[in-house]
C-alpha cells in the first residue's frame, strides 16, 4: 500500500462535520478503493470547544486555517470555510503555494479567483478539486471534465439553487404567493434570513460560471452572467405556465452561440415533459447538450451536509489515487476569455403576460407592434374573462407565447406597446428554454 | 507534451465508425485535455473494403483483431466486436497479456469473463475500461467507481434496455398491444429480428451484473440475476398501473439485503412521480441510493453510435491522462463473491391482477387466503364492472396492491387461491419498486 494521505480539514460546519464522519465511516472502503489510507490529521475551526458529534481525537487543532494549510503534517487541504476572500482565500492560496492539493466546496472563491488558483495549482503540480461547489452531491464537475471529454458541448443548464426551486415548487403545488413561500422556506431553514443571494440568482450565477468554464474551456467569468431572480414570479405566471404545458424554474444556462458563450440566470419556462421540469423541491438537476452524447441529465441533492460531503470525499479519493486533472479541464493558459454576450442578442421563445384594458382594438394594437418587429406568436390566451358586475374596461390578463425571436425585438415591441398606452404597466416577460 | 497514445480499434460497425470520427473531430480538444496526442494507428474489421464514411488512411489494417491487439504499434486496444467469446475475448485477452490497456463496450464479454479480465489487467498494470458497456452515453461506470467513492451504496436500479422501454412507452401512449409495439420496434430498427435477448431481460441482466459489481464490490455474477422479461405485460396492466399512479418499466435492480446482494430484472411498477418513471422511449436512466448522496439519477441515451462512442472516447481520454482505476473499483482479489439471493426472499409491495368470477364470496375467499399469509392490502380495485347484458358470472378484473410482504407469501397465497378454484387462470404479478 502506498503512503498514507494526510488530510487537513478547515471549517467544521455541517459539511465539515459530515466529511469527517464519512472519512471515518468509509475508512476501510476508501483504503481498498484508492490503495492508500486516508487519515484526518488536522482540523481548524472558529470554535475549538464546540461539540460537533464527531471524533476529532486523532487530529491536531489549528486556530488559523492558513497555518493548517502551511503545515508539513498534511498532504491535502480541504477548505470548507466559505467566502470569496478572507480565511478561505488565504488558506487555499497558502496550501497551493506549498504544493499541497486542495479540495474545496467554495463556489464564491472559485467564481472570484478560480482561474488564478488553477494556474497556481498547475505551477505547483498540486490538484485543485471542487466537485462539491456545484449541485452538491451530483458529480457534474467530473462528468463535464472527464465523462464527456470526447464531446463538444453546446449547452449546459440546470436547477442549481434548492431554495429557489423549493419556493417555485411550493407556489405551484400549494398555490401560495412568493412571499408566503419565502417565509416558509426561511422557517424550515431552506432560505437564509437575508435571502437575496439565493432568490436574486447570484448563487446560481456562481455555480453556472464554474460549469461554463468546464464545458467550454473558457476562463471562469461570473461577471459575464446575466442575472435575474425569482422575486417577480407570480402565481398568475405559474398558473398560465401550467395551462400551457410549462413549469417555471430558475435556470442557469450557459450556451455556445455565434456571438460567444451566453451565460444567463433567470426564471424560465420549461416544458413539463422535460427531465428538468420534473425536479421539485430542494433537488438540483443539470442537463448537458453535446454533439456526441446528445442529452444527458443528472438529478440529485443540491445541498445538505452528507450529499456535499459525498462530493468532497470523491475528490479526496481521486487525489489519493494520484489523479491530477487540470482543474477546469484544460491547462489554465489554454482557457479562452469568456466575453459577455449581450442578452439583447438572446434568441428564443418568450412568455409575455400583459394587463390589457378590455376595450376594442387593444389586441390589434399589440399584434401590430409585435408584427412590426417580425415577432410571430405561437399562442394568445386571455385570462380572467369579463365577469358579471365587472367594469367593461377593467384590464384582463393576456398571455402571449412567441416563436423564436430576439430579446431586443421583444423589449422594443413591449416598450412601444407601453408608450402607446395600450397597457398601463410593464409586461411580465419570461424566457422559454428550448428542449 | 507526453508521448503519443497509439490506438487500435477492432470492430468498425456503427459504434466503431463513430469512435473513429469522434477521435478525429476532437483531436485538438483531446490533446489539450489529456496533454497527449491520441492517434488512431490500426483498425480491424471483417470487411476491409466497406465504405464507412470515415477516413482510415492513417491506420494500418489488420485482418485478425488479435494481431492488432498484439501489435507493438499500439498502446491501447479498443474492442467493439461484441460477443462473450470468439474474436472479442481472444483479442482482449491478447491485448491485456501484452500489457496494453483495453477499452470495450462489450457487456456480454464482461458479464462472462469480467472478473478474470480485471485480474489480468491488474497483473499487467494495464487499464480495462468499459463505460460504454452499460447505458450507452451515461457515465454511470465512472459515477459508481469514482464519483460515489465515499458512499456505501444500498441500491442501484434503472431502465437499461431501450428496446423494452420503447415498447412499454408505446403501449401506454398509443394504447397498442405488446406484439404490435414489438413489430413496430423491429420495423424502426429498435428491436432485433430475434428480440429475445432484449425483451426477455437478458441484456438488462448483463448490464445490471456490471453495475452491481461496481456498486457493491462483488465479483460480477450474471448467473445470480433473477430474470423476467416484458412479454407478459398487457395493456390491462398498463391501464391499471396508470389508474393507480404507477407506470410499468423493465428495471434492473441490485440491492443490498440482509441475505446478500439481490439482483433482479423484471417488469416493475414505479410511481409516476419518480425520475425513472419519466424516462420514455429509447432513453436509459439509472438511480443510485447511497448513504451519503441519498438519491442520484442519471438520464441519457442508452444506445446509438455517437452516444456509445462518447463513452468509449471518455475512457480513452482517462487512459491518456494516466488514470488507472481498478476496473471494478477494488483490486480484483478484494471483490467478494456474489451469492444468488433467492427471489422468494424478495420483500416489497406487489401488484396482483386476478380474473375473478363475479359471484358472491369470491372477494372474501381471496382476502382470506391473503390474510392467512399476513399479506395486508393497500388497495383493491375492481375493473370491468358488471355491464348490461353481461353474464352474471363472467369474470371481472380485480387489482390488488399489497403492502410490503415477501415473494414467497404472495406465491403461496396465489397458489392457494388457484387451488380453491376462486380464479380460473394464474394471476399476473408485478413487483412494486419502492422509492
Amino acid at each position: 500500500m502506498a503512503d498514507i494521505l494526510r488530510v487537513g480539514v478547515a471549517g467544521l460546519g455541517t459539511v465539515g462535520a459530515s466529511v469527517v464522519r464519512l472519512l471515518q465511516r468509509q475508512r476501510e472502503a476508501l483504503a481498498a478503493r484508492t490503495g492508500r489510507e486516508i487519515r484526518l490529521v488536522g482540523v481548524s475551526s472558529r470554535d475549538k470547544a464546540k461539540d460537533r458529534g464527531v471524533d476529532l481525537s486523532g487530529a491536531a487543532f489549528f486556530d488559523d486555517p492558513a497555518a493548517l494549510a502551511a503545515s508539513q503534517s498534511i498532504d491535502l487541504f480541504v477548505e470548507l470555510i466559505g467566502g470569496a476572500e478572507g480565511a478561505a482565500r488565504k488558506s487555499v492560496e497558502t496550501a497551493l503555494a506549498h504544493g499541497r492539493s486542495v479540495v474545496t466546496a467554495n463556489k464564491a472563491l472559485l467564481a472570484a479567483h478560480g482561474a488564478e488558483l488553477a494556474a497556481l495549482a498547475e505551477e505547483k503540480h498540486a490538484a485543485l478539486a471542487f466537485e462539491a461547489s456545484v449541485a452538491g452531491g451530483i458529480p457534474i464537475v467530473k462528468t463535464l471534465r472527464e465523462g464527456l471529454a470526447g464531446n463538444s458541448i453546446e449547452r449546459v443548464y440546470g436547477v442549481l439553487n434548492g431554495t429557489c426551486n423549493y419556493i417555485l415548487s411550493r407556489m405551484e403545488l400549494e398555490r401560495l404567493s412568493f412571499s408566503d413561500c419565502l417565509t416558509e422556506a426561511q422557517r424550515l431553514g431552506y432560505a437564509e434570513a437575508d435571502p437575496t443571494f439565493d432568490i436574486g440568482g447570484f448563487d446560481t450565477a456562481h455555480k453556472l460560471a464554474i460549469l461554463a468554464s468546464l464545458a467550454f474551456g473558457t476562463r471562469i467569468a461570473p461577471e459575464a452572467v446575466d442575472i435575474e431572480g425569482i422575486e417577480h414570479v407570480t402565481l398568475a405566471d405559474i398558473d398560465a405556465a401550467a395551462e400551457l404545458g410549462f413549469r417555471i424554474k430558475l435556470l442557469g444556462v450557459a450556451q455556445r452561440t455565434a456571438q460567444g458563450i451566453e451565460q444567463r440566470v433567470h426564471p424560465t419556462m420549461v416544458r413539463k415533459t422535460t427531465s428538468i421540469a420534473q425536479v421539485m423541491g430542494v433537488t438540483n438537476a443539470v442537463t448537458i447538450d453535446a454533439d456526441a452524447v446528445h442529452e444527458l441529465t443528472l438529478v440529485g441533492p443540491g445541498a445538505g451536509g452528507d450529499a456535499t460531503a459525498s462530493a468532497v470525499v470523491a475528490d479526496i479519493a481521486d487525489i489519493a489515487r494520484g489523479v491530477r486533472s487540470a482543474p477546469f479541464g484544460l491547462p489554465s493558459a489554454s482557457l479562452r476569455p469568456c466575453e459577455r454576450t449581450p442578452v439583447q442578442r438572446h434568441e428564443g421563445g418568450y412568455y409575455i403576460r400583459l394587463s390589457v384594458p378590455d376595450v376594442p382594438g387593444a389586441f390589434a394594437a399589440i399584434a401590430t407592434r409585435m408584427a412590426e418587429r417580425k415577432i410571430s406568436l405561437e399562442s394568445i390566451m386571455q385570462h380572467g374573462a369579463r365577469a358579471a358586475g365587472r367594469s367593461a374596461e377593467a384590464p384582463v390578463g393576456v398571455i402571449l407565447i412567441t416563436h423564436a425571436t430576439t430579446e431586443l425585438m421583444v423589449r422594443e415591441a413591449l416598450d412601444a406597446i407601453l408608450a402607446d398606452g395600450t397597457i398601463a404597466e410593464p409586461a411580465q416577460v419570461i424566457r422559454i428554454e428550448r428542449e
